[in-house]
């Protein structure tokens, strides 16, 4: 085990940060077993083969880094192959690498290789947190059987909370996976998009987010006048509005980017079939309120702040019923921490990053969204994946 | 609720079978809520904007569907905001479609949803089966609180037999990712995969796969005489022997693949660089093998027997104590049934389908392998992505 913390650099959290949230939430250690979580607490490495489906024979793959409050006795669980994967990986700051117990049951076996970990530890009787979103049922058993003297509690929350704050590197993933989304959706718009269904923007933009070297995780596309966002049969046709809302993944940092656009000549508002006149002007109400929330976003803003600013510049426009403003965390979860809500106090903190929504849904226009990413600096904000953010005049 | 089954011909399964497994299981019901359980119960109905990422926030997204032993009783959860979409897919042969209850916790929501479902059908007390291996802890508790005096059990089994007989829909879309599968690694091998990192290979194996509108799951590769088969920077060389053994899915039905190939000159078995033609050698060997194994397999042979031929095969060849046989079955998991052992007596059926790896493991020369699947017919078997099964012979 590490001998001293101060001589490892690749811990890819603040310790500090970890101890004070496992204090806070009277925890003596947490047992993270996501693909997500497993990645950040390890800094980067997950079994290749399963990371993209689990799921093998009647069970799934599952890891586990276990960490107690003195992160020199960390530990970390991979399948009995993956020694030479996990020395490769070369910057795993966790000594203590454990294989999973043989048997049928990858799940069941990593969680008593786990709980035998904590019991070397001396903490059978102490309260240990689990993600019960996502453990699956027979280690959550098995994890009960082998501790019965533990307390086992939800550490959902103290995780996210740990990756709300985000180290440079992260936030360099989280550029690249919003430009690369940007990418994937203005390419799906100009190449071909013209008089394509909505399930085949969708497509063109999974295809582009996977030429791109990530992996897509969905699209939604509205044509106005209709409100449906599902992919489907509907056509972007000549002088309506289209809205593609996509998310990708690069080892776990995930996107979340929306983009507008019409072809054709555009009508005058009120034209019944031709709306995307409207709703480009709306769609620029939409940019010129992400600019001024831009311009106010900065440590030491309140995330309430940030909701009433949204709120209100939305609700000024000629629009106003009709909008909408959600501000959420990203990282590696869509919608993590920091929480927005207008009645939160919570000061933002450099290394945030905020997902900004600004939307207004008009029965006559279709649904008319601008979504975008920033990063709390130590000057500001600065906008992760700011490409083709203009209304998008695709060719027919 | 239907009135008629016999009037439903979109439930996409067999009714008799899923009785007998339940009957057998001593199951009065099946919860199943993992992605692929829940399409293959549904006739293809997943959330699609989870369908690629279930977490958000501090939870996932889960559905279920809840299946008796009288399936004019069955039941689908879902999100609250999924109506509109299910009525969109317009095929979903279950009539009680139930909304998640509102709530924080989708998982805890969707489960305490689908035991109010039990009771009313006075399956308090019953025999449940759940997916012990993938139910959320949260969702278990939340079953066993709202019915304790319910019997959870693993469904898991039982819910890979209830698949191990493909209808042809399934075969169809069990072919389409197996040949777009195929196509992808003929494709980074001969577009700029020679010279190219085992690391770029698997990554444009895996574009290959998304160009071709099907989710990329994992590559495996090796370039000889290495063993190593994780991606990485060794380089694929002149007159060394690669493999490319990849997935993608489908709607969740999964491809299994292994293909190979060199490029350059060929040296003579022995040269200690250059080994591409021993390989090359090993691997015409596999397909032999595999082409013997094509002309036994057929309904009522053995499990035990296609495994005793598989390994007898490749046994007789001039590099027998190298080589190894394995066979599986293959369809929405890799690894399901049939299981396939030699001491197995279960006779092939109709229906289903074999993934048979044929592969040498030699030092001097490096990993050898062929992977292909089979589907048994009514008049022995077929292969499901027949595509570019020779050594591939790459350009430089």
């Amino acid at each position: 085990m590490p001998a001293n913390l101060e001589v490892l650099p690749v811990i890819p959290f603040e310790p500090a940060r970890l101890e004070r949230l496992m204090a806070e939430a009277g925890m003596d250690a947490v047992l993270a077993t996501t693909r997500h979580n497993v990645r950040y607490l390890t800094g980067g490495y997950y079994n290749h083969f399963f990371a993209r489906t689990a799921r093998q024979a009647a069970t799934q793959y599952m890891a586990m880094v276990g960490v107690t409050r003195d992160l020199r006795t960390a530990f970390h669980v991979a399948g009995r192959g993956e020694t030479a994967d996990i020395d490769r990986f070369g910057q795993l700051w966790i000594d203590d690498r454990l294989a999973a117990q043989p048997g049928q049951a990858m799940t069941v076996n990593v969680a008593r290789t786990g709980a035998a970990a904590l019991r070397r530890r001396g903490l059978q009787g102490a309260t240990i947190g689990v993600e019960l979103p996502f453990l699956p049922a027979d280690a959550f058993m098995a994890l009960r059987q082998e501790l019965p003297a533990a307390t086992l509690v939800d550490a959902s929350g103290l995780l996210g909370e740990l990756r709300a704050i985000k180290r440079s590197e992260e936030l360099d993933r989280l550029r690249a996976v919003h430009l690369l989304t940007a990418e994937a959706i203005q390419s799906a718009m100009t190449n071909g998009g013209a008089g394509a269904t909505t399930r085949e923007l969708a497509a063109a933009v999974a295809r582009g987010i996977g030429a791109r070297d990530a992996a897509f995780l969905y699209c939604l596309a509205n044509v106005g006048p209709s409100l449906v966002r599902t992919p489907g049969d509907e056509r972007w046709v000549s002088g309506r509005p289209l809205h593609l809302d996509a998310g990708g993944e690069l080892g776990d940092y995930v996107s979340d980017i929306c983009r507008m656009g019409s072809f054709g000549p555009e009508a005058p508002a009120g034209s019944p079939a031709e709306t995307s006149a409207e709703a480009r002007a709306m769609y620029e109400a939409c940019l010129e309120a992400q600019d001024r929330l831009r311009s106010e976003i900065a440590a030491g803003l309140t995330c309430g702040d940030v909701q009433r600013l949204g709120e209100e510049l939305l609700r000024a426009t000629r629009w106003g019923e009709h909008s909408r403003f959600v501000a959420h965390g990203l990282g590696m979860v869509s919608h993590e921490p920091p929480d927005v809500d207008a009645a939160s106090t919570r000061p933002l903190e450099i290394g945030m990053v905020l997902s900004l929504e600004t939307e207004f849904k008009h029965a006559d226009i279709g649904h008319v969204k601008f979504e975008d990413s920033v990063a709390v600096t130590a000057s500001g904000c600065v906008g992760l994946g700011d490409h083709a953010r203009d209304w998008c005049l695709a060719g027919a």
